[in-house]
């Protein structure tokens, strides 16, 4: 493809100065070290209009462009690998909050928008932005909405893409999309938004979102409960969803060999009801009349009856409350200290998951003797699946056993009709995984979506999609 | 475009007997009598194989494709137009339930089944499908997932395509999308199901869905408020949410003009507190905790201290809930009784439908004496905005005037950020108004799409997109 340098001079003579910036290190590394880039053409645009006059040079060139956002993203999605001398373009600059409206429900912001910047001005309006990353310190809103990011509220409010109303958009061709719109019901043509959202760059560059605002939960609490196993987890969530409705906003599974990591590497993290094989954090949101202590209190007395749990302890004050999701959000740093041999981001079919974890175990130990740390999102059937090696060994004793390790994962996760890729992204990991498990009529339709849209393939190329070359 | 009679001898060898039936007026008619087919091969087959090899000869051959589902469109898309012999390819016996499961809180039906079924499916299974809409009794999933139909729960469970987890679509080359998937999470590439929600039938053919299931409430209740004025009903939507949180599952808009026309053409429906200026009607939806008229009362006293609502009756019981749903669903049947000189079903920003009635009322003014019948789901900003003589004038009286009000309205909209088709979609009906208030830079994206994926034009031509003759 033709190198950013020959763009260069008109660029920066339509651009201003500040849309060059030096290319440092940071652009060409992602957070687990797998992928790096060769160099680039650093461009940070201020307004949906620079980012349009970079496509338009792009797309008549033949230059790639690989979108960046917060630069968090664990697929490879935002590093430009083999691509020698690609315009990397960050959306760091486009930082505006456009507007946020309590009455209609919805704000506006720009795609280098921070995740936690969004919850904090939803918050200051009274209302919520209930997407909740581990990452959401430093993404940005494009990345977020271009990888339809996941995390531990999905269970009640959805991915990114539940939570995006409108889009604008520049397309490779510079054409700009104003789809903005706070509007709840618009039947008018082809959902764009969606196609957009989890394209991961390669169909255009999200400039700016409308999000979904909601109510604020007036009462929040948490509850930490062992249950008899993983059929007993989902029996759990079940019945607390029939007692309490929507009002369940995360329900997250714990296996014991997570517990047993933060007790090895993070001694200071206390662990509420000790380490049961396998437990499960509830977190409620409740309206002004609703009770979440007597709701758990009730949802705990239902399931000893009918012999699900255990053990629980229901947290007496928000601070125990964030105690319990310190435990949560400990465990990936526990995994990272103890150094897994193979890590995977999959879901399957919520009713599956106890058979999986069977399986999973089964499949694993014909390949050697491992620890596996299985916990995640269980309302959702998103699973973090990874595998460890034996105490004293460590990682790179294991190197010769990682793909096998993988490629029985992930054929396990497609027997089951699950997903290699939950909430993470293809990216540049991925795309053989994809072509092995999508279903061809849907890689075809891809294909074809991509080189309408797209027809020299400029957009972030190598990602999602296999460079043709 | 090529006849189907063209392809019928093939068909006939490749197809079963049962799939090739009588092609009655119906299949021709729609409901406003707007639109009529001039006749047509119809074909009604039993199995996705059998759609598959329908699509194969019709695009080898170039015959257009028209899909029906329960016929209930209100744009003219079932309808074949101006097509001489297409393919009306019927889904009416694709009408298997392939699966209800409990604990996947999921449900897998094929595109001929009645939407009315699957609620009771899910019913029976101790869930809820929450999907309502007025012609439920003979909407067929295929068609409702097309149109991306919406309802009075939107405000609480999203649009159709809110409710569809997977799809099983085919495509117009004949290739069979094996995207039927229970997973909430699943991030492998585009995300073409949204894609095919909504495209009505222009890009393929859905021919099975797997749907979300969500918790049935437990307690439900109803009250009817009159407001001050639509500012008003939208700071008791605010405060409502904000008090009950998602509890509310639905909020109605109803004017005083709707009330009149019922009094006046169907005496015997009851209205609770008489003929209020503006009144709401709200339904609530509780876990096993809630209480939804302790609720209603706090929300009335608080309302009332707020200033927002002047009177007010909550449901004593769930006949009593009935009873109030049966004022609002039979303010259709009064406006047909009444008939229109013209109605719009658009979306304005929720915020500004105070303005925006405001501004239609002046706007209709200039261009004659009416009536203005406003109704609809607040909460989605979706309104349904009809016309009406003066008394002892009638439809046809205004003839002469009725593209200069429907104009105006859509224009009006327009200006207000709206859309002209908030939840019936654009079938034949609206072609000419997507090409006018659609961003222009969205439509091109559209053609691009549709002619990678369908480059004979053959699906559904003259729908949506202006057929290239």
């Amino acid at each position: 493809m033709t190198p950013a340098t020959t763009i260069e001079p008109a660029l920066r003579r339509d651009l201003p100065e500040a849309a060059f910036r030096p290319l440092e290190a940071r652009y060409l590394e992602e957070p687990r070290g797998r992928w790096s880039g060769q160099g680039g053409l650093l461009l940070t645009p201020a307004t949906t209009q620079e980012v349009s006059v970079i496509l338009r040079a792009a797309s008549a060139a033949g230059v790639p462009v690989v979108p960046y956002g917060g630069g968090t993203g664990l697929v490879g999605g935002q590093i430009s690998g083999d691509l020698t001398t690609p315009v990397i373009l960050s959306l760091e600059r486009m930082t505006r909050i456009r507007s946020v409206d309590a009455t209609e429900n919805a704000m506006t912001v720009e795609a280098g928008v921070i995740l936690q910047q969004v919850q904090e001005a939803a918050k200051e309006a009274g209302r919520l932005f209930p997407l909740t990353i581990a990452a959401q310190g430093s993404a940005r809103i494009g990345g977020i909405l271009s990888t339809n990011a996941g995390g531990v509220n999905v269970l009640r409010y959805g991915n990114a893409r539940d939570l995006c109303l409108g889009l604008e958009a520049v397309l490779p061709d510079g054409s700009v999309l104003n789809g903005l719109s706070p509007l709840r019901k618009n039947n008018t043509g082809y959902d764009l938004r969606h196609l957009l959202i989890g394209a991961e760059g390669t169909l255009g560059i999200i400039t700016a979102a409308t999000l979904k605002l909601l109510p604020r939960p007036v009462h929040t609490g948490a509850a930490i409960m062992a249950v008899r196993d993983p059929a007993a987890a989902l029996d759990l969530l079940n019945l607390a969803r029939d007692r309490i409705g929507e009002g369940v906003s995360a329900f997250e599974l714990i296996g014991r060999m997570g517990l047993e990591f933060l007790a090895e590497t993070m001694p200071d993290v206390r662990l509420p009801i000790g380490r049961p094989d396998w437990s499960v954090l509830i977190d409620l949101g409740l309206g002004a009349s609703g009770d979440p202590q007597s709701a758990l209190e009730d949802l705990f007395a239902a399931a000893s009856e009918a012999g699900l749990v255990s053990d629980g302890v229901i947290a007496q004050s928000e601070g125990q409350r964030r105690d319990f999701w310190t435990v949560r959000e400990s465990i990936p740093e526990g995994n990272r200290r103890i150094g897994s041999v193979s890590s995977h981001d999959i879901s399957v079919p919520t009713a599956s998951i106890p058979d999986f974890i069977a399986r999973g175990t089964d499949v694993i130990a014909k390949i050697g003797n491992f620890r596996i740390n299985c916990f995640g999102h269980v309302g959702d059937g998103n699973l973090h699946y990874n595998v460890f090696p034996m105490p004293g060994r460590n990682r790179a004793d294991h190197d010769a056993e990682r793909d096998a390790i993988k490629t029985a994962v992930h054929d396990l996760v497609h027997e089951f009709g699950g997903s290699v890729s939950a909430e993470h992204g293809v990216g540049r990991l991925k795309v053989g995984d994809l072509e092995r498990y999508v279903d061809p009529t849907k890689l075809a339709a891809m294909r074809a979506i991509k080189s309408a849209l797209d027809p020299k393939g400029i957009m972030n190329p190598g990602a999602v999609l296999r460079q043709v070359t």
